[in-house]
Parts: structure tokens; C-alpha cells; sequence
């Protein structure tokens, strides 16, 4: 876990995907990873997590800086379909 | 408009996007830009549109080839806001 200047926990991390999409009425699979930050509690909730567990993320894309156009997913809801007994669920409160 | 080596229209663009976000209960504004595909028919309802239109897009992220990680967009469904009176709306049949 690292912290912004402003002391607030930040997390980096990576969310690999893969799944089948139907794209001009044909079925293919689809493989992509997308860099991922997550801030404050939502951050300290991902600390529970371990590589490779299986989580349904949510959130909006942001360019990584003003250099970098490249999409980081800024997770704003993290739900731990596997690896935690209780299914651990973080959203960020509004 | 491209085709594939199969002939099935292809076109791609950089889907620009700009907002107001709410992270860790701080509202921060917001911008990326994607790289974006559409096939098929798609493609043909995406020859109508000119730089700079706004729309809603849908679909799926897929990586954009072997080497290159980078999400790319693939587009299913796509809205055209402003620009073409009708406002022309064009899904993915499914």
C-alpha cells in the first residue's frame, strides 16, 4: 500500500480479464488486462486481496497522466467473487 | 472503412471522454481516451459519424493483439448524441 501526498492509501494493481463476447453475430474470446488504482477504503479493502483471486470490479477510466493517454480503471466498487469465505463487497460511499 | 482478410468492414477510432467523477468522496474531473473497433454493420453505422460528434458507446475490451496489452474498445452498440438529427442508434443483433 503506498500514500499520496496527501497521506490518503492508494493502491496499484493490475485486473486481467478473459471471457466470450458475441461481436458482429459471432462468438470469440476475448483476453485483456487493464491497470487498475483504487483510493482510501477502497484501497484498504484490496489489501484483503492476494493475485489471482477473482473479483468483480467497477468504476471510471482515467488517463493514466498527462503523458500517458493509456486507461487506468479508478475502482469506485470491488466485490471478491472467490477466495474470501464471506465475500467480501467494498463501495464507495457517496 | 477497412475490411478484414474476410471482407467483413472494420473501422477504428479513438473515442475521447471527459467528466466529473466522484473517488474516495472527492469529486475530481476526468479524462481518456480509447482506442475503439467496430465490425459489420458497426462499422457502416460509424461511416456516418465525423470527428469531434458526441456519442454513447457500448461493448467489450479486448487487448489489441498478441504483443500489444493496450484495451481496445470493441464496439456494440453506439448512440450518435448530437450531429445527425434522427439521432441514429445502432445495436449489435444478437
Amino acid at each position: 500500500m503506498r500514500y499520496t501526498p496527501a497521506g490518503v492509501p492508494m493502491s496499484g494493481f493490475v485486473l486481467g480479464h478473459e471471457s466470450r463476447q458475441i461481436e458482429n453475430g459471432i462468438e470469440r474470446s476475448v483476453m485483456c488486462e487493464l491497470q487498475a488504482v483504487a483510493l482510501g477504503e477502497m484501497a484498504k479493502a484490496l489489501s484483503a486481496a492476494v493475485a489471482g483471486m477473482k473479483v468483480e470490479a467497477a468504476g471510471f477510466l482515467a488517463a493514466k497522466n498527462q503523458r500517458s493517454k493509456m486507461p487506468v480503471l479508478h475502482v469506485t466498487n470491488i466485490k471478491f467473487v472467490e477466495g474470501i469465505e464471506n465475500g467480501l463487497q467494498a463501495e464507495e460511499k457517496r
